[in-house]
């Protein structure tokens, strides 16, 4: 089976022009079928509060109200998803921007719980028709944080989560390698010392990790997504920072490799 | 040849929601392989103001800044593109949103004239093959009104071109009908007059009638354009009321046709 990398790069490296540039060249340089997945948060709340929408979070969980959504339509699925596509586009590699609701990529049921987080989904399908059929014109898929729900629209839904779902889902038809890409150098043993990363993860010593608090907050869903993803048969999760791609594509150990 | 309708609908009637799903519930509707051009200028106007950035004219039209492309990203490329895909999937018509840089498939130039209208650009070639493709597939695509250009990125361009010219281009693969639908009957002698529609418009008529000054502003590049998809071999260039669609596709006289 051909090899796809499926990468992940969080909002705060794309908020930052330089930053975004230099690590969308590092993607456009990627031999393989490749396959983007972004966030966007920070650039989120920078529009939202410049728009007068409020931002509320509870235990760090964004609540998506109907204003929101609409600043994530424009964030994520406008402004982000177009600069990258564009400047990937710049850079020679030719990329095609998706929301969850374009040609159903991605499928999710607005979630139900006690606390109301608005329109915020879990993702129950993806299309891996289409994008098989993508990248086999060699084309590159940059997949914004939103999901499709029939009765409910667009969801604001997590982007590692997204990332892990699309990579296990393609494991049917790819060799799926998934990098979680952000701005530490991987896990680490003291959030404080960037010298502290562990190298390799099992899924054992995340849930003492995650018990013990030294995995907390958003390292945890990204962790659960990316063990998950391995279970499905992704060959290789590794969480790393945005300027490891090549080494990691390399063969290097570079950040922290999630054990099956 | 199978046939294709092409249809551009104006930013007032997608600012409006109801008017955006009565209107969108009709292109679900449309039997034949369909495309739809949006606008949004008067979203944008509105997002621009409440973002603090500023929207200057020159004889009608926007002056495109780097603030007010962003503001063209979030509105055109992510709000109403992605309102307008999600909504038609919720009509069950599987639509996907493209700008011109999304599989290149709009490359402009950034327009070099003696009044500096920014980021604007002006078509050169639209990617027939990738559209016939998305059509192949039973995909509705949806396009924003954003150009590509390799050096400065992504482009403000006038919707009624890019739906005239795709229209133009397909011509190649499809028997190609053109509906540039807004929120006037058509084409009228006397603007203050919804009765006075023209039925048919012959390039000469239009010459006379805008020298005389009876049609003018918006409507200029809307019929030229028209005309020109026509000379291209469009079989058929109607400037319709968006409520006419279905009466237009069924081959009623609603609007004005445009003559070869």
């Amino acid at each position: 089976m051909e090899e796809l990398v499926v990468l992940k790069f969080g909002g705060a490296v794309l908020a930052d022009e330089a930053h975004r540039r230099e690590a969308l060249a590092s993607v456009a340089a990627i031999q393989q079928l490749r396959l983007l997945v972004h966030g966007g948060g920070s650039t989120a709340t920078d529009v939202a509060e410049k728009l007068g929408v409020e931002s509320n979070f509870i235990d760090g969980r964004r609540i998506t109200t109907s204003e929101m959504r609409d600043v994530a339509l424009m964030v994520y699925g406008g402004l982000l998803n177009k600069q990258i596509v564009s400047e990937l586009q710049q850079s020679g590699c030719n990329a095609l921007g998706l929301s969850g609701a374009d040609g159903e990529l991605i499928c999710g049921k607005k979630r139900e719980a006690e606390i109301n987080f608005g329109y915020v989904g879990d993702i129950y399908s993806v299309n891996v028709n289409l994008i098989s059929q993508l990248l086999s014109f060699q084309i590159t898929p940059v997949v914004a944080p939103l999901s499709f729900d029939k009765t409910h629209g667009l969801l604001n839904t997590n982007a590692d989560t997204i990332a892990a779902t699309i990579a296990a889902s393609l494991t049917k038809n790819f060799r799926v390698r998934l990098l979680l890409c952000f701005d530490k150098s991987g896990v680490l043993k003291d959030p404080q010392d960037e010298q502290s990363v562990i190298a390799e993860l099992s899924q054992k010593d995340f849930t003492t990790l995650a018990k013990s608090g030294t995995i907390s907050a958003g390292m945890l869903p990204k962790l659960s997504n990316g063990f998950a993803a391995r279970t499905a048969g992704v060959v290789e999760a590794r969480i790393i920072h945005w300027r490891d791609v090549v080494d990691a594509l390399r063969g290097e150990a570079v950040g922290t490799a999630l054990e099956k």
